[in-house]
C-alpha cells in the first residue's frame, strides 16, 4: 500500500460512482479534481427521465462539500472524447498521479435504443479512452490510469468455469503432439453495445500498457447497488444520484423503487439470469484501494474482479418481495441473452487487499429503501419500463428492406 | 459457390488493393460501386510522399475502365466514418448484397507518427467499421460484410504454434480437476495503433454477427507486394499505386524500390522479422472468392488468412539483393517488436476454394521490378526512411514532464 497522499483527477465524477469516489478520496486527504461534460444530465432532459433523487449542481455540490468538511473539490467541464486539446492542456497543468477514468455512456439498454444511441456510445466510449491513454503517453506522464470495466466483458458462458481475474491460463494442442500453453486475456463475449465498448477499451489497454508501458488498472465491476455513502450522508446536497428508468436503472435499485411506489417487480424472462453485485459503498472502497495500490508490472493490465456477491435476478426479487409484499410480474426480455446463467467470479485481490463486503442479506437494502420511500412521489411511472429491444428484426426473415428504406 | 451476379459496394475503392479489387469484380461482371473519401491521396499530399506510379483522378480512372471494357462502375464521394447519414442513404438506395471494406487508414508507421495520426488511425478506422455494421443493421438489410483485416491481429507470439483461420480451440483445467473446453477468438496482440483498430474491428464484428446475425468475412490478410492486374494492365490510366515511402511502403515494394533508385535495401534491426506475403493479384482473386462464397453462418464471422507464403525480411533482402546487386544496409529497428520471429500460417480455406498462389520464387517480381525502374525518376529519396518510432520515451525513467508540457 502507497500511503502517499496522491493528485487524482476523477474523469466521469458528477456520475453516480464518480461523485462518491470523488468525496472518498477527498475525505481521505487525496487531492481531488473532477472532469464531467455534464453528459449524464443531459441525457436524463432527453429522455425525459430524472434521478429519484433530487441532485445538486456541479458547483452547489462542491460548495457544499467544502462546507461540510473543509476541503476543495476542482471541477474541469470538458468533453473528453471530443475536446482533446482542453483535456490534454488539464493533464499537462495537473500531473496527477491517478487519473480514475467513469467517463462513458454505460447503461447496456440505452445503448441498444436506436442508431444515434449506439453511435453515440461506440464513439463516446472509445474517444474517452484512447484520449486518455494517447495524452498520458503523449505528455510523458507517469500517471496511473484506473478505468471502469464491467462484469459483462467476460460474457455468460455457464459452463461452470470460474471467471478468473482478466487473464487465463490456455492449453493449446499442436499438430505435432505439442501442447502449447499461453496466458491470455480472457476471451470477451460482450452482451450489448455498451459492454461492446467495454471489451474494445481493453484493447487499448493492452496495446498501451505493452507499447508505451503506461500502469494500467482495469476495474471489471458489478451492478452497482444503494445509493448513499459515508460521504454523501453528511449533507442532503451531497446525495447521490438514484436512477430508476428502463435505461439507467439497476435491476435492484429499480426493484426497490418500483415496491417503493406500489409497481410490480419487473423480471426479465424467468430472471434465471445470475449476475454480480458490488454496494456502491463498497465501490468506492475498492476505488481507494485501486489508487493506493498501482500496479508494479508496467506491460501488462491489471485486472481486478470489483463485485462482491453473485445472485440471479429471480432472487432478488424474491427477497425484495419478501421484505416489502411487492409482486413479481415476469416480463418478456428484450435482451438477447441466455434465460438461465451459472456466474462464479473471483474477487481475490480486493478480499486480500482488505475490502470487507457489504452484503444484500446484511439488510444493507433499508438504506436503499429509504431513499427510495423517501423519493417516491419523484418517480415517473412511465419510465419504468425498459422499451429499448437488442433485435428489431432478425436474419433470416427479414422485413423486406424497401420498407425500411421508406420508413 | 455463388454463380449470381452480385451487387458490390467496395468502400475505399481508390486504394492500392481496392481500385483492382473494383476492377476485377466489374470484369467478372458484378455490378460495382466505389465510395471513398480519397483521404489517402490526401495524406499523400500532406506527407509530400506520392504513388511511384503515376495514379489518375477517380473519374479518369473509372472513364478509362470505360473506354477499355464498356463497363462502368459507380463512385460517390462519402467519408463513411463521418458522413454517416450520407452512407446510410447510399446503402438504402444501392441494397448492396456484399459491401467489402477497405476504408480505414492502414500504414503502422504512420498510426504511430504522432499524437493526431493515432487519434485519426482510431477514430477513422473504428467510425468506418461501426458505421457500416449499425447502418447495415439499421436498414435491416442482409448484405454480407466482407472486411480486410490483418496478419498482424494475431501477433508474433512464435512458440512455434501455427495460426489458425481465426479460432482456436483451448482447454483450460478447472479448480476442481475438470477440463473446460472452448472455441475462442485467437487471442490478439497487436502490435501498432493500426494493427489495434483491427483488433478492436474483430470485437466489432463478434458483436453484430452474434446480435444482429449479419453475415460477415474478415479476411486476415498478409503484406501485399506487386503493382499491377490483369486489369489495371489493360490501360496506363488504370495504373494502380505503388507506395514506397517510409510510412506507406510495404517492404518487399519498398525493396524493389530501393534497388531501382540505387538506394541500399533498408533491413530493420537483423531482419529476422517473419511475416506473410501475398501478390496484388491474389488479393483481387480472394476478394471475388469471399464476394461469391457468402458465410453461411450468421452467428459467428467467418475468418480466413488471406496470405500465401512467409518469409523473413532477411530473405527477401537477399533475394532482391541478389537479382539487382542492391547492397543490403541493416538501419536501427525503429518498430517495438521481435528482433526474430517464426511463423505459420493455415491458409486452406483459400486453397481449398481453389487458390493458386502467384510465389515470389516464380519470379512475379519481375513485373513489379519494372514498375519501380520505369517510375524511378518519380522518385522522393528524402520519403525512404522511416522516421515513425513506436516510443519515443520509455517508463520509467522518463523525461521530466515539465519539459514536455512547456514543448
Ligand atoms: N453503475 C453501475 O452499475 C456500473 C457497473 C459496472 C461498471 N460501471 C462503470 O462505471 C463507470 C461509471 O458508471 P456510473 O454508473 O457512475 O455512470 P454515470 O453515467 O452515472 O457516470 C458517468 C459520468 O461520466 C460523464 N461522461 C460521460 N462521457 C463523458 C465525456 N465524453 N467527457 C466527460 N464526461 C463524460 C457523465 O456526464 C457522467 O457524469 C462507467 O464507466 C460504467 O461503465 C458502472
Ligand atoms: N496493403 C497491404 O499490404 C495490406 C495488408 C493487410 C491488410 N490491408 C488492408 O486492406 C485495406 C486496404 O488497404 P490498401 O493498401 O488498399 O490501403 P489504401 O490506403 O491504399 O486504401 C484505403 C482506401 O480507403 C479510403 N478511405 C480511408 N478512410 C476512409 C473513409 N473514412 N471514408 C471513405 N474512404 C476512406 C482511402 O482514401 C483509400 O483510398 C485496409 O483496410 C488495410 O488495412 C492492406
Amino acid at each position: 500500500m502507497d500511503h502517499k497522499m496522491k493528485n487524482v483527477l476523477v474523469v466521469g465524477g458528477d456520475g453516480f460512482c464518480g461523485w462518491p469516489t470523488a468525496l472518498h478520496l477527498s475525505q481521505l486527504g487525496h487531492s481531488v479534481t473532477i472532469v464531467d461534460n455534464l453528459s449524464r444530465r443531459r441525457i436524463d432532459d432527453d429522455l425525459g427521465a430524472n434521478s429519484l433523487t433530487p441532485i445538486q449542481p456541479i458547483d452547489v455540490r462542491i460548495a457544499a462539500w467544502h462546507e461540510a468538511t473543509g476541503k476543495t473539490i476542482g471541477f474541469e467541464h470538458i468533453d473528453v472524447a471530443l475536446e482533446y486539446d482542453r483535456f490534454e492542456a488539464l493533464l499537462a497543468a495537473l500531473k496527477p498521479d491517478t487519473v480514475i477514468h467513469f467517463a462513458e455512456q454505460r447503461a447496456a439498454p440505452y445503448s441498444m435504443k436506436g442508431i444515434s444511441e449506439k453511435r453515440y456510445t461506440v464513439d463516446n466510449n472509445i474517444g474517452a479512452t484512447h484520449n486518455l491513454l494517447a495524452a498520458i503517453t503523449n505528455l510523458n506522464l507517469d500517471t496511473h490510469i484506473v478505468h471502469l470495466g464491467t462484469m459483462g466483458v467476460y460474457g455468460y458462458d455457464d459452463d461452470g468455469m470460474e471467471i478468473p481475474e482478466g487473464y487465463l491460463k490456455v492449453y493449446i494442442p499442436g499438430d505435432e503432439k505439442q501442447i502449447f500453453q499461453r496466458e491470455i486475456l480472457y476471451p470477451t463475449n460482450p452482451g450489448s453495445v455498451y459492454h461492446m465498448t467495454k471489451s474494445m477499451d481493453q484493447i487499448l489497454f493492452q496495446f498501451y500498457a505493452k507499447n508505451d508501458h503506461l500502469r494500467i488498472t482495469d476495474l471489471h465491476q458489478g451492478i452497482v447497488w444503494g445509493t448513499q455513502t459515508e460521504e454523501t450522508k453528511l449533507d442532503d446536497r451531497l446525495m447521490n444520484r438514484f436512477d430508476y428508468d428502463g435505461d439507467y436503472g439497476t435491476v435492484l435499485n429499480r426493484f426497490l423503487m418500483q415496491s417503493a411506489v406500489g409497481h410490480p417487480l419487473t423480471v426479465h424472462g424467468t430472471g434465471g439470469q445470475t449476475r454480480a453485485f458490488i454496494h456502491i459503498q463498497d465501490t468506492v472502497k475498492c476505488l481507494a484501494l485501486a489508487v493506493e495500490n498501482p500496479p508494479q508490472e508496467r506491460n501488462k493490465v491489471k485486472i481486478l474482479n470489483q463485485m462482491t456477491e453473485t445472485h440471479t435476478v429471480r432472487h432478488l426479487a424474491g427477497l425484495v418481495a419478501d421484505a416489502t409484499g411487492a409482486p413479481v410480474a415476469n416480463v418478456e426480455n428484450p435482451r438477447n441473452e441466455a434465460a438461465e446463467n451459472g456466474l462464479r467470479v473471483s474477487n481475490e485481490t480486493f478480499i486480500s487487499l482488505g475490502l470487507q463486503p457489504i452484503t444484500l442479506a446484511q439488510g444493507l437494502c433499508e438504506e436503499t429503501q429509504q431513499i427510495a420511500q423517501r423519493f417516491a412521489d419523484r418517480c415517473r411511472m412511465d419510465m419504468i419500463p425498459c422499451v429499448s429491444t437488442w433485435t428489431d428484426n432478425q436474419r433470416p426473415g427479414l422485413v423486406p428492406s424497401s420498407a425500411v428504406a421508406a420508413a
